[in-house]
């Protein structure tokens, strides 16, 4: 079968790459051949009998800035080898928020091309004739765009249709409608002197589904506030939190957070 | 000697951390001792001859939780081995944000415990018996915590002293000030077609200095504009944007993005 999702990864750290591919959802995904990932190992685009894929920067300053040349020839490679244009996307702090909307976004796209930066970036021209988007996995500097690559091949596989187990197991996640998920429980009934919620046992399906959706509310009020101006509820979800003298609170910090 | 950051990460795939362990800033850090990584296998902790460590969710719904008890299990083993009593850090969407303000307090912290949640989470009475933070990455869906502690480890990695080639450069890095970095610039001079700036090559460091600065506010205000409220500049500095008639708008862009 033809790759759901193609993803070249630019780097000269390729072996970084070897255990995480093959554990759980994305070691299934790449197994199955629903998403195929290529490591692209950006020394084998020097030109020096060094290897030198980095370089002092110009004007000074601390370490090292990644060449522009290497860098440009694995993209060609990755073109080469692309069923479809790749997006290039190069992983950097300087880019835009990495999030599920983003991700949302991408996985449509046929082939992707993640170019794992380094030291301390890379080369400005490469990024202006060469890529087309610049992500960030959130406001902290990793030594790298490795993991970054990782944690983005992760995210997009689990949106493949299919490769969950359910097919809306992912459309009902944290992200996808503002909320945070509610607490969950499972065997045994009763933990260092601590039980189950009550109606979690009571198989009235009603009640669990409202239980739910007030903990969710609560715990997002608490914790993640900012997510309420882009939360979404339903006629009889609104009036439920109603009830329970939530909405007022939630509209209030939904306006609090709103984004300029 | 003594390593500066103890880690245990609690999970269900250890295979997940070989490789991306042994590479770059984080690999040098291990086999130097100054940070010590130990990988505890959750299902050395499940009882049961199937080693389950997951079971269904009370009050129906999709996917597994993950049992308190193997998970309880492991973290009393971390503690017996820990030097010092380890903070439980709990990783799933439904944490606070990690940020390099969070990872700057927790590398002071002389032991930690990274537990992955896996599934549909973990069982809350776990969490409110053992973890102490719960933390996430950012605003998608992982399919678990195991390159959320890479990427936590990582970071953590790059602030202890001594672990960068030169002692200020993690400081000097985008999040510390909440700025972006001004763009870079190696061999050579030129890239298809495209120059290096010439002020670059002037030797003149206060031009050179400037020059970034503005760089560095001009495409902060231009992607992230969100930062400006938490950025700080010198008198100097505020000068010299002023004179580029960005301080105006700086200001203006901070006001617009103040936290509620």
């Amino acid at each position: 079968m033809t790759a759901q999702l193609q993803v070249f990864v630019l780097t000269i750290f390729p072996e970084m790459f070897g255990t995480p591919l093959r554990q759980g959802v994305v070691g299934k995904a790449l197994n199955d051949g629903i998403a195929a990932v290529q490591v692209i190992n950006l020394r084998d685009f020097a030109r020096d009998r060094h290897a030198t894929t980095d370089d002092r920067p110009y004007g000074g300053g601390e370490g090292m800035v990644m060449k522009p040349e290497p860098l440009a020839l694995a993209v060609q490679q990755a073109r080469r080898q692309a069923t479809a244009v790749p997006r290039v996307i190069l992983l950097s702090p300087q880019g835009r928020r990495f999030t599920q909307e983003v991700a949302a976004e991408l996985v449509h796209k046929p082939s992707l091309a993640l170019v794992c930066g380094r030291y301390e970036g890379v080369d400005e021209r490469f990024r202006q004739r060469y890529v087309d988007d610049e992500l960030s996995l959130g406001d902290y500097v990793l030594s790298g765009g490795e993991l970054a690559a990782l944690v983005i091949i992760d995210v997009l596989t689990r949106l493949i249709p299919g490769v969950l187990g359910c097919s809306d197991s992912a459309s009902n996640e944290t992200f996808s409608r503002n909320l945070l998920k509610h607490p969950q429980y499972t065997r045994p009934p009763r933990f260092e002197g601590l039980e189950v919620p009550a109606v979690l046992l009571s198989g009235d399906h009603e009640k669990i589904r409202e239980h739910r959706l007030l903990a969710s509310a609560r715990r997002t009020l608490e914790r993640r506030a900012d997510l309420l101006p882009e939360a979404h509820f339903s006629r009889d979800e609104i009036v439920l939190l109603q009830r329970h003298g939530l909405w007022h609170e939630i509209e209030a910090a939904a306006k609090r957070h709103k984004k300029p």
